[in-house]
Formats: C-alpha cells, sequence, structure tokens
C-alpha cells in the first residue's frame, strides 16, 4: 500500500486577519506524523463560499481532508451550507447531535439557546462523529474515494475529537508508514556553528533520514527524523545515527527528548526528591509560569517572589539596602543576594535569581537594554553569570528564562 | 482599481510535523489588513521542491505572494534552488548581500562561517532586499505579473523587513481598499448567549460589515470589520452600529480597544497613580507574567508571591497557620488574607490572590479540580469569589487570571 495524502484546511475570517492564531494546523501534523502519516499541507481560509469551495476542491487529489473551524453557533459561520453544496446534499435534524447538545448543557447547568438545537442540523449524506467536548458537531463526509473530515475550530474540542473517535478509525482505514523521530535539545551555541561542527555527520546521513534545525530563545533543537516501511531498520538506523552525533556536541546538550528546559530540571529534582524557588526581577514571574504550567509542580518548586520594586528586595529577600545602592540594582552583589535570599526564604534546596533590564527603556551606558544577572543559590554556595540578551522585551524575557534553568541544571549536576 | 489578490506561502517540515506554530500567517494577516489589503488565503507546505512548485504554479492567480521560510544557513532549506527553477533563473554571487552578512558579524561580534558566505549567492533575476535583521536575505521577484516576495521564517527578521522595506513598497505598487474594525471585550457571558442579545442588531447590519465572534478563557471579543472604497462612509458606518450595539451589553464590556484585560488594568493605575501586586498559588506567577510582559510595568506592578509551599503563605504573607488549618488552603478565608497579606507585603494600593486546584490531580469533593478563589484587597477592604474553571491545567491558570484581573478592574473603578 503506498502512502497516503492528508491535506488540512483551517476555516475563519479571524485567522487571515491575525485575530487568532492558527496551533489546530500544527497540532495535527505532530500527531498525525506520530501516528505514522504525514500531513502534506496545511491550507487557511476565510469564511466564504467561494473560497471554501475552491479549498475543497483542490483537496480532491488527497486520500484524507481535515477541515477545522467554521462550525460554531453564531452567524458568522457558512461551513455547513457550502458543505451540502459540495456535497450535493442537504441539511437535515440530527437526533444524536441534539441529544449531545441538551447533554452537555445539562452538565454544566446552563440553558439551551435555539442557536444551540441549529447546531444538530447537518448533512444528510455525512456521518455525524460525537463530540463529548462541546456542542459543534464532527462530521465524516466522501466524495469520489476523498475522505473529508470536518471538526470544530476551538482547539480543546478538536483534540478531543481526533484523539477519541478520529485517529482510531484513520489507522483502520488507511496505511501507515512507520515514522521515527530523535530530538537533541542544545543550548550555548548557534545554528550556524551547530552546523559546521557535524556538517560530515549530516552528509553521510542516509537517504531516508533528514535534519531539521528549530532555534528558539538561545537553544536550537535538533530534529532527525525519517519513514520507513521497515520500523526496526528505521529505528536502528536512528539509534546508530544519534550515537554517532552525540560525541560531537556534547557539552551543548541539555536533553534527549524533545522537551523544554525547565522539564529537565523537574525531573532531575524529582529524581533527587530536591526543591527550588525563584526570585525574579526581569523575568517578572516568567521562571514560576513555566514551571507551573507543568502538572505536578508543586513537589519541586516553592514559590517565586517578583520583586519590581527596589524596597521589596530588602524586605521580602533580605538584599541590604547598602548593597544595593553600592553595585545597582542590576548587579553581581544584588543577584547573588536575591538568590541567597529566597532560598532560605521559600526553605529550598536551590534558589535562582533574575535581575536584569528587559526594555526598551531602562538601560544606561554601564547596563544597556538586555543586561541580565542570573544568579543561583545551593546547598555549597552562589554562583552568578552576566548575559546580554539583546533588544526586544519578549526575546529577553524568555531567553533569560531558560539560561535561569540551564544554569540551575548545571548547579543541580555538580 | 480592483483589489488585488494576496497569498501566503509558509515554507518547513517542522510547521508541518508540529515542532513549530506557524505564527507568520496571522502577523502578515493582521498587518496587511490594517494597510489596507487583504490576505486570501495561507498555505504551509514542507520543504519539497514538488510541493514547493505545486504551491507557487497554484498562486499564479494572485497578485502578489507572500513567502516565508526556507532561507536559513541551513542543509535543510532548499528553497532557493527551487526559487531558480520556477523563475528560470540561476544563482549569483550578491555583493549587497555579503555586505550586509559581514556587517552584522562584525556588528555582533561573531566570526563568519563559510555557510553564511553561501547566503549571498541570490536568484540572479530577483531584486535584493536588505535584512537589517539577520543574515538570510529577502527577494523580490515576479512572473507574468505575479509578485513573489521571499521572506526569512524567523519571527523577527521577517517582521523588521515586512515593516521596514516592503510594506512601503507595497503601498507604491498597489491599491488598498481602506478597512477599518472595532474590537469590543466582554467577559462573563458565553459566546451562544452573547449572539442572542445582539441578534436583531446583528441581523440589521449592512451588508459590508461583518461580525466575528472570537472567544478565548472566560472572554469575547466582538469584532466588526469592513472594507469600502469611501472610507469616511466605513467610518461613519462603524461609529454608529457601535453606539446601537455597546448599551445592549454593557455590563459585559471591560474594553472598546482590542487588548487584553491586563492592559485596561495597567492603563487605569497608570491614570490613576497607583499600583497593585499578586499573591498567586494556583496561577503560579501568570498574573505577573502577563503584566511584566509590558513595557513600563515596573510603573504599576510592585510584585508577585507565588506561594506554592504553604508554609510561605503563612511566613512571606502573614495568612495565620490556624486559618489554613481551619479552613483549607483553598478558601476564601486564605486568599482573603493572601491579597491583604500581599498588599502590605508590597506596598501597594491594592493586592489580587488566587488559590485553587489547577489540576489534573489534587482535587477533592468539597474542592474538585478547577475550583479557584480569587480575592482583591484594596484601601477599601477586601473582597472575594469563588469559581470554577474546568478541568484543563492550561485553561483553569489562563480563566483565573483574567478572572482576577477583571475582579481586580472592577474594585479599582469602585
Amino acid at each position: 500500500m503506498s502512502e497516503i495524502i492528508i491535506k488540512n484546511i483551517s476555516i475563519g475570517d479571524e485567522l487571515l486577519i491575525g485575530q487568532v492564531i492558527n496551533t489546530n494546523a500544527a497540532w495535527l501534523g505532530e500527531r498525525l506524523s506520530a501516528a505514522g502519516f504525514h500531513l502534506d499541507s496545511s491550507l487557511t481560509i476565510g469564511d466564504s463560499e467561494k473560497a471554501i469551495l475552491d479549498a475543497f476542491e483542490a483537496c480532491m487529489d488527497a486520500d484524507l481532508v481535515l477541515v477545522t473551524g467554521g462550525l460554531g453557533p453564531t452567524a458568522d459561520d457558512i461551513t455547513k451550507p457550502t458543505v451540502c453544496k459540495f456535497f450535493d446534499t442537504e441539511l437535515a435534524f440530527c437526533q444524536e447531535a441534539y441529544d449531545n447538545v441538551v447533554a452537555l448543557f445539562t452538565r454544566r447547568g446552563f440553558q439551551m439557546s435555539e442557536r444551540n438545537r441549529g447546531q444538530a442540523m447537518l448533512p444528510k449524506a455525512g456521518l455525524y462523529i460525537p463530540n463529548n467536548y462541546g456542542t459543534a458537531p464532527c462530521m465524516w463526509l466522501e466524495k469520489e474515494g476523498t475522505v473529508f473530515v470536518f471538526m470544530p475550530g476551538v482547539p480543546f474540542e478538536m483534540k478531543g475529537i481526533f484523539n477519541d473517535e478520529l485517529l482510531p478509525r484513520f489507522l483502520k482505514r488507511f496505511h501507515a508508514v512507520p515514522y521515527e523521530k530523535r530530538v537533541v535539545m542544545t543550548t550555548g551555541i548557534g545554528e550556524s556553528f551547530l552546523a559546521d561542527r557535524i556538517k560530515e555527520w549530516e552528509e553521510a546521513l542516509p537517504e531516508f533520514l533528514s535534519l531539521a534545525y528549530l532555534p528558539q530563545y538561545g537553544m536550537v533543537r535538533l530534529r532527525l527524523s525519517g519513514r520507513h516501511e521497515n520500523a526496526d531498520l528505521l529505528h536502528q538506523t536512528l539509534d546508530e545515527e544519534i550515537t554517532k552525533l552525540v560525541p560531537l556536541i556534547s557539552e551543548h546538550i541539555f536533553s534527549m527528548e524533545d522537551q523544554p528546559i525547565e522539564r529537565v530540571v523537574f525531573d532531575l529534582l524529582i529524581n533527587k526528591g530536591m526543591t527550588f524557588a525563584s526570585a525574579e526581577s526581569c523575568t517578572g514571574g516568567n521562571i514560576a509560569h513555566v514551571m507551573t504550567l507543568m502538572p505536578g509542580s508543586s513537589e519541586v518548586f516553592r514559590g517565586t517572589a517578583v520583586t519590581y520594586a527596589t524596597p521589596t528586595k530588602t524586605k521580602v529577600l533580605g538584599v541590604p539596602a547598602e548593597t544595593i545602592e553600592t553595585y545597582g540594582v542590576v548587579s553581581q552583589q544584588v543577584v547573588e543576594g536575591m538568590a541567597v535570599g529566597v532560598r532560605d526564604l521559600m526553605e529550598a534546596d536551590f534558589g535562582v535569581a533574575t535581575t536584569g533590564v528587559a526594555g526598551p527603556s531602562g538601560g544606561t551606558e554601564a547596563t544597556p537594554v538586555g543586561t541580565v544577572w542570573i544568579g543561583v543559590a545551593s546547598p555549597k554556595g552562589v554562583t552568578s553569570r552576566c548575559f546580554n540578551f539583546g533588544k526586544d522585551r519578549e526575546n529577553v524575557i524568555n531567553r533569560a528564562t531558560v539560561a535561569a534553568y540551564e544554569m540551575l541544571r548545571e548547579t543541580i549536576l555538580k
């Protein structure tokens, strides 16, 4: 069996005028890859009959078309009538869809609106797929051998339906080609320099493997991936190639899994039964935020003190006012005081602290925008380092967060 | 002059397998709309010659094609040779592009690599567009009346080039149709109920205006937009319609501008010369994080204390241990104590606090996952409210953050 062609269409004016970022396409791509399929393209169009019909027509060379969006209860949604036109059918009341909407409203203690009743009107020619996550229906229609699946645009609903209902059906119906990927997470080296270091290895890779460089906030993610009908051969070849790669760049690798650095720190601390706390000035709570997004973070994370107001650095963290006056708020002495102070205050094993100028204003000649001091306190003492992360505020915050976790990781491993 | 057709093509395997979310398309859509253009579609394809050639071919009905990605220094980029094939030209050394790369490396104090020299090899038939933000070149090529512009995929570089170099050229070359939009930000009412409330008004809107409902984390953004050759008429009609809309839903409106709720709070506090601080348990620093992303937030934000560890609630915020023992960590008494405590500690005018169960574990029968208490302390006293934000951790954190800012906004206005 040959590989199937899968295309994604996202419908919504809000995506094209940029009020909403399309995250569904990336999520679908990832899930399909992991299941042995391959997303060939992803097209975003507006809420217009012509655009929708043209897009459907252009996808008739695919085996499977995943359509997201355009199924909500409000009037900007024109997908259903257009679907009827394309599939030469009409809308009819679907009892199963209606029962689902009623059940959902009852569960949530909400009152039904007339509009929600309209959501149970579905194309006659289609198969209704249950949605346990919301009121928008999911539909499966076929035309000349091409399967079209219509999903809600709300990511939470789309993901639930895909996992529960759709993927199992796809796996029954279509042939999946084994896919495998390895990710090596690096930090402290730029994309070009990394590429130079591993040039010879990269050029000698077998045809069915490909390497991608994915830089983000002071990290470069290296992805080696491939698809092959022989899953064992694929797996073994990836093992061999990764074994060759690692020694070339070992000092820059912080993880052999596709995970952010805070996850690596989390796992290390869980294994050691240890904890940390942060004292954040320029990162403004982001060190805490990325950690607390992870379930179970309360096991390793004691808390943060964001001390934007200078007196708080003294009052809460115990950094002497004279130290701040003598060396300035953005200084080695202050960041080390903060790291030690928060470690004591929160009764943690490690304390990590940041102080810097995130910009765009507030820079001086001695301490330009982008300057960030990061300090880590441990049972063995305190270390610190000065960075410059450029002029963009969000970039400074994100890069400082990554660097803080990297310093914390190195300290934990010492 | 009639309206031009603009299409976007994003190139990159990483986008299709979901390792990177395509944010460029949304950004381009927004910038084009604001400038009087309209993005017709956005297509994401992989790094394959066939996919790229097919996509170029499919865009020959457009006036302008904006291509992003595939121009980096590493070997996974095959865009340039494919461009040469499509435009029937060949790569040639471009001195201006080379000088730009050299200047950039000199400025940053980096050493050049051989790969970066390769970045100055450009299609002969094209026009080189300067990139002041990175080493990847930007190119402008034309074929049978269709303009293709090739931009780097790195958002920071793409945005800089678009703003500095491309948009001014587009405005000279193409006819822009006046576009205008109004956004009304609402909270505390669901999409369906909002739609029912404004049904009659919506149905009576003139043809050239359209309304979209954009729900996110306990808010619904209403966007009324239109395009019309007569900019004055468009502007006046929007004024009239918005004037009719507001009284229908006034108690749910928190802003008449497209801005997040933390921005509204920021502006209110700046105007009053007042400050706030937060004490966060279940939101884990997100209240601080979203505020500190904004330049100038140090004017109104004193800091946060994220107190994941229970003893810290007593030690840092002064919530009596007996209160925590008697009522439980997730309780009205504790959240009010936290709000009052952080207001005192950080010497702020307002204190906002959260305590809850973000999940997925940690729920009990009395306090199920999703339960969040939010409290706000002001010079006049302290208020609090209990919410349930469902079972998804990220959703709970984000909705609790929005609700906390809404309660803070209401308190400031009292």
